[in-house]
This record gives structure tokens, sequence and C-alpha cells, in this order.
């Protein structure tokens, strides 16, 4: 039924679905979701929308992306087929799409921020069903079998604990194929170009192919239309604090930028009963924000004429007990392991820096007690604990709804991009029926 | 007694002293250890010898320190003066006396390895007593009380127990002087030239004159011509191990420099069964030393045309669990972090690099999950736990002997550098009795 719907509307043209100059919208039909109908699709290509990214660019807020239609082959054996009913757009689309990641590949379609259901699955998979409610992860968990096994490198052994950074599938999903076959499952309807997969979720589009190690399966009960956060920004944020630096009650943190990453760091740190939280950024609007989030002290780099680091350790009498770099900026990288005390301070890079660069400091700095690390998810097991979040959420523990500043339907995806760009949005959710509320 | 000893001694030309060119050497007399005749200097003045460092000197091998009559003042308020016996040469001396170090300030007595005798003791001073044996200890350890009070700023409150890098007298160590008047100890016999003390030890001193915070208390059967090496290096190495990476059963190391504290390294791998040791060094000739203390298997950087950290990963399928820098060279320092294991790779540095040296990576090197840290003094509480490694040593269950590879009197203290400086030794200990045994 969707697959008909969608055929129709794919006759209306690529003007008229992105609606943007005109100020007219063509609205993608909501489907219903009955797992009748969707058993009608198993096996079969879906035809349905995706926002294309046919190449790099540099002003990826410009109107960058196509919706188009594609055709989505389905899941062959591991293999989740997914229809996408919301999907976030994070900082690191935007970085892939603008040309800095080295490992972005052409075209492809974007996205790893998202939640759906489950549409059809392949031969082999475990444990998931039609009619399941998901979110897509780009960070992979292996089955335990595979752990006990020589199938997942990282995983195997007496390291099994030791990382969330499971390498099952990872050569696949880092060059935008699926593992069975080495190839794509999406192609351009219009001229049947293959397009590649993106980080093992490509959710810019109604239905995508997942690993199944890719799959969290969650409670049928949570709205995907917020719970699409988990996806990343939010539990990296969180894991950052918990998992990786675990911060520690009566602490004082030190967080350098203050998007959605940065603020969820900011909320991971109040629920750790961190005694100072020091917001940091060049933009003062942001301080509301932070402060709601659970901030304590807002400072702003551009009021000081000296490092933004020895800002810190004066106003601190020493330094931070915890950093968090979450611009992708390597001198503030710096200066967040510079502001951090000495004998224990921690500072965890989040954000993605450009190609080639570099972070340096004198290696006193480390000799000295401070520790320099990273997190990647949040150090969060994906398939394991992704479920967990929602139940966090929906205890009332954490926060999502106030991450969500705006939302659009799939049409607009390219004005959500201008959207972050402007820094005035911290998430624009998209809705992929587009379906959005008007907000 | 010694006293009388030393100044008929005085009277011996420096030339002679040093016994250098001609051969000769004017033998200090040991002197006689009793209490009674301790109390004699007490509250008095003390000239004895020394090996001052007038003046950085870029070839630090090369007769670079004088030998020769120095006065110290008697311990004040909260100081001790002890009789030193023995101190090994550390690379940080020679690094110090090569002018490297930023902090150096001369002239000085260098020196921080070392075991001795407590002479006499200043008001205040609690739990150390004149005759008891001592290891100075140039990371100073607070006292509980100052630790519940503002006196030790790194070590109050809710972060005791964080760090082994107690500030409480740092600030005074690291500028040659004594806290309680901020002066020195040592002036020059010839001339009254002040002289700086060095990292709150001195040890190139028949006397010195120390903290009570920088004094670590041992038992009387220890031998210590042997445990003054727990002054620095071995324990550095250990530490490195055991408390700051914390190396597990089954695992991979990686060791860069094959030194005595690389070894030492090795032999706190082994301690801690890591399966695989794999000792990287330059020269060839260190690989039966570091099989005797414990590694697997040896590299040699300059094999291969390719990056060292590209050997190591291709070696252990993924790189190392741990690794560590025991050089000071920052380009190994990158090395070693980016050969150790995505997800879990902790890479510790231990050496110490030149001035304004800088460490550089990719962030993305953190972001995957490797740990940059680093080590000093192994991260033991030195006046709390040196004497456990005594007790270590004394149980049999930590080498020293092994890494004492040579003995040389106070005179021939040049001597000992030009050795530390070939490559071929070890440690060299300084008897500061001039007794030492022909080896
Ligand atoms: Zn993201
Ligand atoms: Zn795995
Ligand atoms: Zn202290
Ligand atoms: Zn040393």
């Amino acid at each position: 039924m969707l697959h008909s719907l969608l055929r129709s509307v794919g006759t209306a043209s690529r003007t008229a679905l992105l609606g943007s100059s005109a100020g007219t919208k063509t609205i993608l039909a909501r489907p219903l979701l009955k797992a009748r109908w969707m058993s009608s699709t198993a096996g079969k290509p879906i035809e349905c929308f995706a926002a294309v990214a046919w190449e790099p660019k540099a002003d990826y807020w410009n109107n960058a992306l196509s919706v188009e239609k594609v055709v989505v082959q389905p899941p062959k054996s591991g293999e989740v087929r997914v229809k996408v009913t919301h999907t976030a757009l994070c900082h690191t689309d935007a970085f892939t799409l603008s040309g800095e990641d080295a490992e972005g590949k052409f075209p492809c379609i974007l996205g790893h921020e998202a939640a759906g259901i489950v549409e059809s699955v392949g031969e082999g998979v475990k444990d998931i069903e039609v009619g399941d409610h998901v979110i897509p992860c780009y960070q992979a968990e292996c089955y335990p079998e595979d752990q006990a096994s020589d199938h997942c490198p990282r995983c195997r052994g007496y390291r099994v604990g030791k990382t969330n950074l499971c390498g099952k599938i990872r050569p696949f999903t880092g060059s935008g194929v699926m593992a069975s076959d080495q190839d794509s499952r999406f192609t351009a309807q219009k001229d049947g170009s293959k397009l590649w997969h993106y980080m093992g979720t490509s959710t810019f589009s109604q239905y995508t192919v997942l690993h199944a190690e890719s799959v969290a399966k969650i409670r049928k009960d949570a709205p995907l239309e917020k719970v699409n956060l988990l996806g990343c920004g939010l539990a990296t944020g969180w894991g950052a604090v918990w998992n990786t630096a675990k911060v520690e009650e009566d602490s004082t943190c030190a967080i350098f930028g203050l998007g959605a990453v940065g603020l969820s760091v900011i909320e991971g740190c109040a629920k750790a009963k961190a005694k100072r939280i020091i917001a940091i950024d060049i933009n003062p609007d942001k301080w509301e924000d932070a402060k709601a989030f659970g901030a304590t002290e807002f400072v702003n780099p551009r009021d000081f004429d000296k490092p933004i680091q020895q800002v810190i350790v004066e106003k601190t009498g020493g330094g931070v007990d915890y950093s968090f770099e979450c611009v992708g900026n390597t001198d503030l990288m710096r200066s967040a392991l510079e502001c951090t005390h000495i004998g224990w301070g921690q500072s965890v890079i989040i954000g993605v820096a450009g190609a080639g660069k570099e972070i340096s400091t004198r290696p006193f700095q480390l000799v000295t007690g401070r520790v320099w690390k990273g997190t990647a998810f949040g150090g969060f097991k994906s398939r394991s604990q992704v479920p967990e979040l929602v139940d966090k959420y929906l205890a009332g523990e954490v926060k999502i709804d106030e991450y969500i500043t705006h939302n659009r339907n799939l049409t607009d995806i390219n004005e959500a991009f201008e959207l972050l760009h402007s820094g005035k949005c911290l998430r624009c959710v998209i809705w992929m029926g587009n379906d959005a509320p008007e907000a």
C-alpha cells in the first residue's frame, strides 16, 4: 500500500517535492503500519523516497541533498529492512556531506540518528521480527557467539567487555556496503545508479537495509519521533560522562561547545551530581540552554585575551576534573586537555575533527597525571544498551524532547541542514512520512 | 669524626679527588655510623663533599660536575638532614645537567635516586629519627592532616587518593629551595656561593637536607647500596605497569626503549603475567637484557622501512593492549600510542622530553578508544609505598641487583655520567663514602 502510494507520489516533480522556493509541499501519505501489509513487500524491492547525496558539497546547507525516488532491495542473509519513520540530522552527516570525511563515498544516502519499524528480515536473523520497533545503530554490536569465536576480532576472548567498538561489520559499514556480498541495497530509481550506504545506517531513506548487528530493538510504547535521537548525539554525550570519563559526585567539569552533544554532556554531568559544570561557547545565546540542562557557569572565550585553558585553570583553582570537547576543533581539544587538573584531570574528545587535523600538547601534561581519551557512541554497547536508554527516557530520568527544536518533512531536509548550520537548531527531526507537525 | 675526616680530605686538590687522568684516587674514609656521633653534628653546619653542577653543559658526560667541598646547613623546621650513603644516576640528572630542563637552576647539586641515614631532624618532624634508614623521594607525600586541610591543594577533600602528585612542597622543590624560608641549605666551601637544591633531593652530596614530606623511612636490614634504586627509575617502571596502566594477565605490551626504566617496565609486565612483551630498541645488544627481565620478543625499528607502529600493529593483529615510552622522544610517544589496539589500547608516557617538544596525533586515535596517559614516579605514593617496595625486594619478588651494572666512588661521578651516556650502563651506583667495590 505504501508502495503504491509512493509510486503515485513519485510522479510529482522534484521541485514540487522539495517545495522550497514556491512554498508548496507535496505530502507523502503516512503508511499504515500493519504487519500483514508489510509481509506483502517482503522479498521484493521497494520504491520509496530518500534524500540522496550525489556528491560532496562544501556548502552542505545549500540544497545539497536531492529528495528523489530510490529502490531498496530486500534484505539478504543476516540483514533487516526497516521502514524509517523519523531521523534526526547530526553534524557528522554535515561533515561527510561537506566532503571533509575521508571515508565518505558518493553517491550515497546519509543519516544515522533514527528510529523505525522492521519491514522484513533476511535469512538467519535472530531476535528481530517484522513489526519490531528499532533504532539503527551506526556502532554495531555482535552477538555473543561471534564474541566467543573469530567472527569478531575486537570482542573475542579475554577482551570481551573492553570496548563498544565491535569490529565485526566495520570494514563494510566503513566502505558503504553490506557484508554478505559487499554490495549496496540502494539504487536511484531514475537511472539505476548505485547509491552507497553510510555508517551502516542510511536513514535518510524511507526504507533502509541494516546488518542485524546494527539493529537495537526497543519497546513499542516509545515515541519513535523522540527516541530516534538515541541513535547518536544524546547517547554519545551521556556516555562520554558516564562510561568514558566516569564523572563522580562533586567533581568539576568543563564542556566545550554547546550543541546537542555538549548539552547532553552537561545533562550527563548534572545526573552524575557534578558540583560545577562550566559551559563554554563563543555564542552567548547558548547560555540559557546550557543552564536549563544543568550548567552552573558560562564562559565565553571571546571575553578574555588569554588562552581559555588558563581562564579555566584560574577560575577553578588548578583546573577541572573532567573536560569534554564537543566541537571537533583540534585547538579546542588541546585547550580542553590543558584546562584539566594536574594529577587526575581527564579530557574526553567527542567532536570529529577534519581530515588530516592533528592534536598536540606537551608530554609534560600527560606525565603529570592528565589523561587524554575519546569516545565513540559514548562507550555504549548499542544493541544491548540503547533499549536501556529508552527505558531511562520513559522513566523520566533523561531528557529527549528538550533537544528537539525543530520538526520537518523529508521534503524539507535541505532546510533542516540550513537550520543545523545556522546554529539555532539543536536537533531537527525529519518525519519520513512527510507528516511533521507544523512547528 | 666524619666531619674532621672530610676536613682533612678537603685539603686534597680537586684533580686528586677526581683521580681521573692520573688514575690515582683519594679515598674518603667511610664514616662510622653511630647515633652518638651523629648527635655531635646536630644543629651545626657540616662540611662534606658533593658533586656540584656549576652550570649546564650540553656534553654532560664530559666532566660536567665538580666534586668539591660544600657546607650543608642544619635542618630547619620540618626538615631532615640525611647522610647520603649511595646514589644512582638517572637520565633526568643528565637531562637537567645538559641544560634541557626548563626548571633547572644553577649552580646546584643534582641527584635524586639515593638512600641514606638520618643525621639530624629539625623541629616538628614526626615519625623520623636520627639513625633511621631512608630513601629521599623527589615526589613528596604530605601527611594525613595536611590532606584534610588546605595545606595540600592536591590531596585535600574528596580527591584524596586520586594522585600521587602531592603538591604541598612542589613550588619549592621545583625552584631549588626549602619551603620554610625559600632558601637553600647548601653553599660552596671555596667561596660561599649559594648552591640550589634539585628535585627536593640533591643526593650528589654526602649530606643533604630534605623536607620531611620527601623522606621514606625503610627497614634497616635493606642494603642501602641496592635499594637506592627505588628512589626513581625502578619504582617508575613497575608503577607505570601496575598503577598507571594496570596491565592484566594475558595482555600484549610494547616497551619503547630498553634502559633501566624500560627493563623495569618489562619486569612489571612479566609480574603482571602479560602474554606478549615486545621489547623495542634500535640497539640489538639490548635484547639479551630485555629477555632476562621477561621480554618475549624483540623488534628493532631499523630492521623495517615502515613506521614502527605499523610493524607492531601487523605483528599483533591489530595492536598491543598497552605500550610504554621510556625514552623521552616525542616521535616515539606517537608511535607508542598508535601501535595500541583500537577500542582499548593504552599508552603511557614515562620518558621526559626536551623543553618545548610536543606530542601529536590524529584525534581519531583517541575517539576510537585509545587512551594516552603518563606517569610520574609510577603513581606510587612515596612515603607510604617505597617501604613496601623495599619489602617486595627483600621478599625476592622484584629485582634490583640486576639493574646495577656499575659501582663507582663519588670522586668518579663524571665517569659514571660517561657510562650512562655510552648506553652500556643500566644503573651506576655512586658510593658516597668513596668505598665502592672494585667492579
Ligand atoms: Zn551523529
Ligand atoms: Zn563484536
Ligand atoms: Zn599532598
Ligand atoms: Zn630519575
